[in-house]
């Protein structure tokens, strides 16, 4: 008999995500039938997606996300003992799954293969297939170089800066010749993606007020250049000379302030909207329409499934860059099944920096 | 001595525009240069482009924007007496400017002709050349073709849908085979709109409050399709399918409910934002970002001088498709020179229906 553990959540989120949310249940696994894994994760995610894709789900489900696992006992012909894999099962412990099954479910949806075989990631950790070799490296990597389409000399502007995909856009575009600018909650953050990440300008988003973000934002649709306030005085610093690509994490009433700082022509990929997704209501913000016209901007929002058959040819670069050393995979390490919910609360604390990963 | 009139912006716009901001100025005009043309307009344009534009011109300025000349006296060789043209030096009544010297200051500028003769309009009225033949209909040629790129089939909403760039987008939809809804403010205008433009669905804006809105896009947001409330039930009766493409001419909080309602992979042209150029603050309005990326939705704000090399062919196709009777030119025309700002005034609230234009 084997027994596994798995995290459900019995009640919908409301707000912020508590223990409330969520049960630990251990059961007793079904007995192995043809083309069955019986598997462990080594590595589980928490990704903020997850708070808000959970309101697609009926309570109570096993909580959805990304995982490495590593095969017990297989009676699938392409899979033996120890083959690390990738999946989309969640947060499990240890358990069954199907792979050809999975494979038939998913076909047809933005899920190409939701059982992969990792590829090889010239000695890296294996814990990357779920950060920059993974979800959120693709997340960087496409959304950037697809959407923003950076040329180099232009100033990118990246916020949740110190966030898993915010700290890979950052570097990606370092890379392509860019400009970059972020912002960070804490100086911490702010000093390590100065000084280990070798950005050109970061800011602690947290040293000025709502109402300073709204002033500026004013200030911008009046073309008062000179109006004096702290955001104004941060990106006039940080990008003296204008915006070209956003890459949108947050999606808070900054946002506003930094598209109308934008030059002509720029283009914004709005990736996440991290600020909202506890929120109970809407967010309010000033409108973009003014500055998406008389700057002529073009906003595009995704979800990096769009480019699910091109994931290796992400996947393979972002492994050589940080095998190169010219990207680093920062991660924030969870220890314990038990802790996971833990990690995802973090999430929207701003405890991690980097990638947060949970190892079994 | 020839006298010639002109409307001066004496005083900046704040709030609503009215005649306090307005001089009518009288003077000798001076005599004729080498490469001089001495001209009178016959027909002169207003625009809401008008209003959000003045902010970048220093008080007092002759009040710019599109006219149809009629030539009175030439010295240069390319324009003879009775040639009709188009030029954008305002609110002139009777005037002396010179081709060559104009193209000379706009080399580089996306004004690629400053001085434009007259296309053959085939019998049209040439007051269509600063209307469905000249700048409003480039700019819903090219906004819906080349930004939102419509299939047969899909279904567009265009607001602002009885005005000038309004009711040829919802036209040229049409012609490409889609499902067109739309929205205006008055009951007049709705059922000319699907009586006279045959729309498939257009509902008075007017009849809804503002908290309505936002109500929808809040359930939007909670995905609770089942909320009741007046712009819900018309979204989903005129456009039970969803929306994929967006023209935006009015940029209200309204915006943010439509875009709620769009279909995955949906493309919004931003061309205009009417119901902001008279206010004093920015408009705060449920931020777009979480629609953005949950149907991965493209929006691009565009200006049509970015076509100026094209406006020929847009001229051309839309000159076709009026004298073949497949799109109604609708003008709404106020007579005399000293009625200018009245027709001006008039664009803000809504007296218009289909082109606002002014016959000296």
């Amino acid at each position: 008999m084997v027994v596994g553990r798995r995290w459900v959540v019995k009640k919908p989120f409301d707000g912020k995500p508590n223990m409330d949310n969520f049960e630990l249940v251990s059961e007793e696994l079904p007995a192995l039938q043809d083309g069955d894994l019986l598997y462990e994760n080594i590595f589980v995610s928490v990704d903020p997606y997850q708070r808000a894709m959970a309101a697609m789900h009926q309570t109570p489900f096993t909580m959805f996300g990304f995982s490495v696992g590593k095969v017990v006992e297989s009676k699938d012909p392409n899979f033996k003992q120890g083959d690390i894999f990738v999946s989309h099962e969640g947060w499990i412990e240890r358990g069954v799954l199907n792979p050809a099954k999975l494979a038939a479910e998913a076909a047809g949806s933005l899920v190409a293969q939701p059982v992969t075989k990792a590829p090889d990631l010239k000695g890296l950790s294996p814990s990357h297939l779920i950060g920059a070799c993974g979800m959120p490296g693709c997340t960087a990597y496409f959304g950037l170089l697809e959407l923003c389409q950076p040329k180099a000399g232009e100033t990118v502007f990246v916020n949740g800066t110190a966030g898993a995909v915010g700290s890979l856009v950052a570097q990606i575009a370092k890379l392509k010749g860019c400009k970059v600018v972020g912002c960070a909650g804490s100086d911490d953050k702010v000093n390590w993606l100065k000084n280990e990440l070798k950005l050109d300008e970061v800011f602690n988003y947290k040293k000025c007020s709502i109402q300073e973000i709204l002033e500026v934002t004013y200030s911008l649709y009046l073309k008062k250049k000179n109006y004096v306030c702290c955001r104004m005085l941060i990106l006039q610093k940080g990008a003296p000379e204008g915006i070209d690509c956003f890459f949108e994490n947050v999606g808070s009433a900054d946002s506003s302030a930094i598209i109308g700082h934008m030059n002509p022509m720029g283009r914004i990929a709005v990736c996440g909207t991290i600020s909202n997704y506890n929120k109970k209501e809407p967010l309010m913000a000033p409108a973009l329409q003014w500055f998406m016209i008389t700057k002529q901007l073009r906003m595009e929002g995704f979800m990096v499934g769009r480019w699910a058959n091109r994931w290796p040819e992400a996947i393979g670069q972002m492994a050589e860059w940080i095998s190169q050393g010219k990207i680093k995979a920062e991660e924030t390490v969870l220890e314990g099944f038990e802790n996971i919910p833990e990690a995802f609360f973090g999430l929207f604390e701003g405890t991690n920096t980097g990638k947060m990963v949970v190892k079994i």
